[in-house]
């Protein structure tokens, strides 16, 4: 049964101050494509960044940790019927990793058949839809379900029923492999490692408009986008569509498997917990005080609502992600920092990664990162200015209307049943030295910290103002921008010296 | 009422020769931009045009005719109730025009407001959202409007039900004229002719993000897509949404007005003649044995599926078309003569303009097509290959996969309640010597006449195949070939001897 709570009664109240805000926003994009040639070299940094961090990786996954600090709240006390959570999109959670005692013929049957090479974001995508992140799609998208998606951002189910669906999840083959599949009707899907990774059954195999598919998604076709340049454009002129079998659970091995949570365990995480609402905050940038100001906020907020136990589930993005966004094993640290810290209560807060690789496609992807989150329970979505934008890749200007992406988020089909949350505009308050909601009658004692600035003030070790961030989640950025400046500058002085 | 006929009725035949087709058809499209610098010519030719028909324009409205031939049929003569015909979008006709004692009262008011100056595009969709072929929309978008029909192509109602709307109806102004508007709530609209057309109430005015309108409305932002270059890309950066009052009805004063039946006309029209089904056929070309093949063959499946009386609504449109297709005047004239000729029934078919602008955007635009039809009162649309489609503006290809339109039509939100009819493809068949569904199993003894291929024989005088167009409608587009060639040679000599 799902928990339902008509829009009606959420009591929010407008921004109009966030159209002030604009201008010291535009401002954190300037210079966010900076960097592009050093992707290759920071991915490779991992081991260095590692070991130059003074504190060890949060291993421990904050669940367990908080899960023994949750008392018997109010609510069960008074003896409430334990709540349940929003129902998965189709009304069922897909799951598609087969049982292990299945895995052995299933692996020799996949030996058998034509072979299709896949990449680490293909592989991110077979991981998104075998825990059912995507639910009801129960594989790469086949014709129909990929012109729904492009055309109207939702999929019909059979009882007529709409889904929303707005990112195309699909699998792109080359003209060789499209040729050696022929006339076979499943294929084996072997991933970057060499290892058998799923069985696409009842396939389809459909004309890949690249050209069509990035102006629809994106709203442009401009050059240097980050998913199209490096997933798109290279990839094959078909697209192949079919029901996944996975053969077994997707790892990583990178240390931070025990953040990756699947919807299943997520909903059972909630349930143990008691929650009666679940609060999801997208992100893939450090955690500052403001952050946590609006997360605490919103939460005291649920509380007035009636609500006896809001759980929040903070929740980065781990997926592939741009060349000068702060790679994922960084931001993972310092949000553990964050709740080490106290800015945010591990009692009732999760912290867990959300595999999805990232499009920066704007209004088009914020309804997917908020559909995701249905689907591992989560009954409010708290949505910020331009969610998922970025600057435009070749003109002076964001890529999208800041104030799109959460209105086409309030107004998509499918997502009736999620509870909105636009975000508050929080900034420095001089006046009492911390992050405080911004408070447009007196504009002048606010100092917007960009996202921009931020790095900017890790990167050359400087210190923002006292009570912009936790001083331990701070020590995080700074190490990582010293251990990549002194990888750049290694790199320069062997250059050099050949 | 709705007269509702679930899909699952309706039995046609899978065509699996359609893409044997595919090939021919392509190659309708190879020389379809040419002339594009002809336009402006062939739009001052109106006058020479009809000077050199033969034939004179079919000036009584064929329905007054038609009318008068309906006898009391059988359904009649059984006593069957009167059918009702297929509710509008929204469950009302939108109406907009002012009473006409309420004129004086709005010119002199609209005459005090700041004045917006719109072009003729404009004034056509004045036109069709007066009449209420865009039902429930009562003026031009605004942003919440504008930003539904461009990422879902539909509109969720207060009510919560959804209605189709897929090309953005919007008008666009430039910041000279944003900043004489001020903070008025409400403009008036003035014609391409200096003329007071309406007043636009509580407006709205938003950015006009130019590429992004086109790249989700084409899929493509490439250069040379027709509407784009003459519209929007001249137009200004900002759109203006607000209700209208049209302060009289549209006309243009071209011979052709009698033709332009409302959507409330047509449905009193299908009313008379007691309609209990009303297939729409949308076309901008002239209309051959092959389509008249069609058209009767529908009906005749209407009839078997236990219709008593299906009514034919011939429906070319009759807006912005591209410089290479055949002018409106011309298409009317040779429809009215495959009426005369008896190729189509005049008794079972109505003869009207679609008064809608054309935007050449494929699987986009098909549903818009569909959508105005429901609001005339259609409850059947015959859908064809590659519908509103045309030649990539840069590439050697078609800009959508031909089986796109018919697709995305079919899963299109708030068309559920249209029935779909699959075009059956037709072509010369030389055993027979007429136009016959295509045999695949003899497809060597069909030849695909396509409409690249028609205007080649019209323009060199040479004469097609018997049985392909009846004479009388071929006679018309060799007069306007040959009035086009003497104007381009009389334009040439005049050059010459300047």
């Amino acid at each position: 049964m799902a928990l339902y709570i008509p829009k009606a009664q959420i009591l929010l109240p407008r921004m109009p101050h966030l159209a002030s805000s604009t201008a010291a926003a535009a401002q954190t994009r300037q210079d966010s494509r900076t960097a592009a040639q050093t992707r290759q070299d920071s991915r490779t940094l991992g081991f260095l960044r590692r070991s130059l961090l003074l504190n060890p990786l949060y291993h421990s996954n904050p669940l367990r940790m908080a899960a023994a600090i949750v008392p018997g709240d109010s609510a069960k006390s008074a003896g409430v019927v334990r709540s349940s959570l929003i129902e998965p999109d189709g009304g069922e959670l897909v799951e598609l990793v087969v049982q292990p005692e299945e895995r052995a013929a299933k692996r020799a049957e996949a030996a058998a058949l034509p072979a299709v090479r896949i990449g680490r974001v293909d592989l991110e995508w077979v991981h998104v839809v075998a825990e059912g992140w995507a639910s009801p799609l129960r594989g790469f998208m086949r014709e129909d379900e990929y012109l729904q998606c492009l055309h109207f951002n939702s999929i019909r189910m059979a009882d007529g029923s709409i889904v929303n669906m707005s990112l195309p999840i699909v699998l792109a083959i080359d003209d060789y492999t499209k040729e050696a599949i022929g006339v076979s009707p499943d294929v084996a899907l072997v991933g970057p490692n060499g290892d058998f990774v799923a069985i696409l059954r009842s396939i389809e195999i459909y004309k890949h408009n690249k050209e069509e598919r990035i102006a629809r998604t994106w709203g442009t076709t401009a050059p240097g986008l980050p998913y199209v340049e490096e997933v798109i454009r290279p990839s094959g002129n078909w697209l192949v569509g079919g029901d996944l079998e996975v053969l077994e659970p997707i790892k990583y091995y990178d240390g931070l498997d025990h953040y990756r949570l699947s919807p299943r365990e997520l909903r059972k995480e909630f349930d143990s917990r008691e929650a009666d609402a679940v609060f999801a905050f997208q992100l893939r940038n450090p955690v500052h005080n403001g952050h946590a100001l609006l997360m605490n906020d919103t939460r005291r907020r649920l509380l007035e609502m009636g609500y006896k136990n809001p759980i929040l589930l903070l929740h980065p993005l781990g997926g592939f992600t741009k060349a000068d966004d702060v790679p994922l094993d960084v931001r993972m640290e310092q949000h553990s920092k964050v709740l080490e810290d106290g800015v945010l209560d591990p009692a009732t807060t999760i912290v867990a990664i959300f595999p999805s690789p990232m499009h920066y496609a704007g209004p088009t992807e914020v309804q997917w990162h908020a559909k995701a989150r249905i689907n591992a329970g989560a009954n409010f979505y708290i949505v910020g200015r331009d969610p998922a934008g970025m600057t435009h890749p070749i003109e002076k200007r964001d890529l999208y209307d800041p104030d799109h992406g959460k209105k086409v988020l309030s107004m998509a089909p499918g997502l009736e049943k999620l509870n909105i949350l636009p975000f508050r505009v929080a900034a420095y308050d001089t006046s009492v030295n911390k992050m405080a909601f911004f408070d447009p009658s007196r504009a002048k004692e606010f100092i917007f910290i960009s996202g921009t600035k931020m790095r900017a003030y890790a990167r050359n070790g400087e210190r923002p103002p006292d009570g912009f961030m936790c001083p331990s989640g701070w020590e995080v950025l700074v190490n990582y921008y010293k251990g990549l400046q002194a990888e750049e500058t290694g790199q320069q002085s062997a250059a050099l010296s050949v």
